[in-house]
């Protein structure tokens, strides 16, 4: 018998439009329907082993630090006195992981929907999800995101961190993109709190659209509503977006860069310039935010 | 017979690794090898239509603002005085189409070795083409950059865009990454001369050594060498850079925000915010560019 590896491959291609596509050469690790979605995990050379949620990639062990610094960092310098956070989805752990460097951080209230991603990233990322198992401060859940912010009472969070899926029809992420939900968020958080959320991208038709939509909800709601982006090769375009919806601080005006310094901490992508430069936009983003 | 177009399709896909590839459905408009290399048009229905050199895709006509905007703009908002341009390259036209703009320059002169590129893009992509038919300060002439920098006396220009092909070996572009042709764009650069040059990019092994090797032989002959990145999505990594080599200015100290404004040019990317974002660097970059 020969060696019949050398006679076949697999490639994961992931649309970014319906003529356009990135594809990745893969073994497959881990392919299964959870209650709420489809989960894969295979592993490719240059990204390392990566999380598909419903045929989308969510982290690879290469550039989840861009997307988990990027979420983490940029509200801690402008309020580095948040003791009291709620992350929202986020169950490869990387959000939690890095908040949990910062020893000030008091409570870490985490809402996962679907216990399954959970456990296939502790078995096959523990980059990310390591910290799911040892963080004493941290309090997992498994229970649905939005159910958990409509009952939760009094202004008990100073930093929410919604860290979703994509708003497509039906999956587990498309609540976690409308008013009802994001008016809940502001209702718990304290009078300084800060919501950070996954906002999609500007420049394919159909993030362009969810990100609008985010944009236009979060400005209805919060009195400080603006957007940050960062480079990360593996989502479509090659460039994704945070918002940063707040009560009082203003991102670039309440910037706190030496306080942010005191902490210590070492990164890979985030520093003070990359934190001011990301809330720049270009023109044709402006425009799109402009007329929601 | 029936409709055999529903039975086929054609993919272009170029690599980013081995393992990694982005793929475009396309019709094939031109295939021609020419004296110095492979050049292809192509049509996608996302991109519009779109040229490839030896394989790598230089000009879309949906993302082309981006890059060309930036080769050109960012200098003459550091020196609006530029009056003398050099173009080495830039074959598609769209660094001249953007340098065009200025009425206060003089003189383009435009050295580009394959006279069949700008022959293609000329009929398929008058986007960025039509200049170079138009433009009266333009000063066409197919040769090849190399020699005309070596053989150009005196400091004859204010600005120099080497908007080159990357340095593949045996390619067209390779002696554009050389410290010999920086060292004569450098001696036929005015005393307050600014130099542009296509920089590669910084997350792919490949691009990363080239980037490497551009900033450290940019270094050792320009007092600032700095550089500076954009979201452009067919590149690579969906982010690219230019190096910024100048004799005199910095690109930030020296950023002339309102005389650039008054120059009254619609941009669709380039702001005065992302002037002075894009030389923003995340950490592992800057690590990268320290260690040369």
């Amino acid at each position: 018998m020969g060696n019949f590896n050398e006679w076949h491959d697999i490639w994961y291609s992931e649309y970014c439009m319906k003529d356009v596509k990135l594809s990745y050469k893969v073994d497959f690790l881990l392919s299964e329907q959870t209650p709420f979605q489809k989960l894969e995990i295979m592993r490719n050379g240059t990204f390392g082993t990566f999380m598909t949620l419903d045929g989308f990639v969510q982290v690879t062990e290469r550039d989840e630090f861009i997307y988990h610094e990027m979420i983490s960092h940029v509200p801690m310098a402008v309020n580095p006195d948040i003791k009291k956070v709620l992350i929202i989805g986020g169950g490869d752990g990387g959000a939690a992981r890095e908040v949990s460097r910062y020893g000030s951080i008091e409570k870490i209230d985490m809402i996962e929907i679907d216990e399954a991603v959970v456990s296939a990233c502790k078995k096959y990322i523990p980059k990310t999800a390591d910290i799911l198992s040892s963080e004493p401060r941290l309090n997992l859940k498994f229970e649905d995101g939005i159910a958990f912010v409509k009952k939760a009472e009094g202004k008990s969070y100073d930093l929410i961190l919604v860290d979703s899926t994509d708003p497509e029809p039906d999956a587990p992420g498309a609540g976690l993109f409308t008013a009802e939900f994001y008016g809940d968020c502001f209702r718990i958080l304290t009078d300084d709190g800060i919501l950070i959320n996954q906002h999609e991208s500007a420049f394919f038709d159909e993030e362009r659209e969810d990100m609008k939509r985010a944009h236009k909800m979060l400005k209805g709601i919060f009195p400080i509503a603006k957007v940050y982006g960062f480079n990360i090769p593996t989502y479509a375009s090659g460039y994704w977006y945070f918002g940063f919806a707040s009560k009082k601080y203003d991102p670039l005006i309440d910037h706190k860069t030496e306080d942010w310094e005191k902490f210590g901490i070492k990164t890979n992508y985030y520093n003070a310039d990359i934190h001011k430069a990301c809330f720049a936009l270009p023109n044709y983003v402006k425009d799109i935010l402009e007329t929601v």
